[in-house]
């Protein structure tokens, strides 16, 4: 049976404007991979609502389940969940578990849960609140995806409590070999050696080192007596 | 008149299972921004034939130029260029000018050129070529799209050659103002500055010092004297 499917969507001019590095998309897929779910698409797109809403609905048709990050804070630039509310049309607003959850927040901190601050309560219709332990404010799941907050910290913290009650698949298995030869000198037995495994993904990563070029083969699959024959057999080739 | 958009296509299965980190995107954002070109939409796929035509014929539709990073090597999961014709609908073979590039690099070093080398010379008809001063096997343009490698030090010397020949548009200015509240306090009197100028990105970022709360606020334009009223007003109505 194959695998889940996965996609990502990251919302945040930040990022394509280069002021911010991405660092949840790497997380997230290490952490997919871990499950055995297929990690198949990532997206980044500006905080535009189009943008958003026709990203969102493109990726929840093809693929299992997405995780989004960015665009649930306070500011008038956060309009990730409207724009989920809108993909999904369903109604939005301040809904009262997400509301108390807040309120008791600033009121132990003494501070005023203001109109801004609000706004994080806001969870379109049909929704279930993903647990943000770092700073409160929750994410939210509806259908097959799963809205979560830009914050390296939060995006991981919430990774952590929705990525064990998805469906995983086989867990993802891999062994690398590395070969002291240019890429353009193994690409062609390796190539024999992609066809008799088809069930399996292997990829060649070149490097340098001291001036000499090397190769990083990595076979991939589910199935562990798989990968030991197509390793065993890629060492034969390659005579290590 | 709008700046140029321009949208990315990252191809790769190792981005996806997270063995591997992009650097590209971060870099392309970067400077597409120093040379007003707004980056709209970026798209990771795997090295699958119908993922990568299908969102390479999505984004050249949509956006006025399209970078893509991955996937012209010699090994046997380097499909990139092949996809590229088949969403043109043009021929691809052996190319003369490329194969004659990197027939002198191996002679030159004593190497063999050898079969899956040459598949580095395989170029689209009515492709121009793009320099590899790093390790010679070109990129190369066709129409708005720029196939580039994924290897960090060869994307951005490509980045280097191409990003010039590209029509930028007025250079995105930006100014920050770090602000020692908390966005959710800032939120409100944020949003009615957004709305006074509705041709600047206002962007807010949170951080946390030492156990305090505030806000990065980052307000973008191409317009100089309107990022600086947009800045004095920011300043004045946070008092600082």
């Amino acid at each position: 049976m194959p695998n889940p499917t996965a996609a990502m969507l990251v919302i945040g001019d930040e990022i394509l404007s280069g002021r911010t590095r991405d660092a949840n998309m790497h997380y997230l897929a290490q952490e997919l991979t871990k499950v055995g779910i297929d990690l198949r698409e990532v997206r980044v797109v500006s905080d535009d609502r189009d943008a958003i809403v026709g990203a969102l609905n493109a990726l929840r048709a093809s693929y299992d389940s997405v995780v989004t990050s960015g665009g649930i804070g306070p500011t008038h630039d956060d309009i990730t969940a409207d724009c989920v509310a809108a993909a999904f049309g369903v109604p939005i607003d301040v809904r009262e578990d997400a509301r108390s959850l807040l309120q008791a927040h600033y009121d132990s901190r003494g501070m005023e849960f203001n109109d801004a601050r609000k706004r994080m309560a806001r969870i379109p219709d049909g929704a279930t609140l993903i647990e943000n332990p770092v700073s409160i404010a929750p994410g939210f799941a509806i259908e097959n995806v799963y809205v979560m907050a830009g914050v390296p910290s939060v995006f991981q913290a919430m990774v952590a409590t929705v990525v064990p009650t998805l469906s995983g698949g086989a867990p993802l298995l891999s062994q690398t070999l590395r070969i002291d030869r240019g890429e353009g000198e193994i690409a062609g037995p390796l190539a024999v050696i992609a066809q008799a495994f088809p069930d399996l993904s292997i990829g060649s990563y070149p490097f340098q080192l001291n001036g000499a070029y090397g190769s990083n083969v990595v076979i991939r699959g589910s199935d562990g007596a798989r990968v030991d024959a197509a390793m065993a057999q890629l060492a034969e080739v390659f005579a290590l």
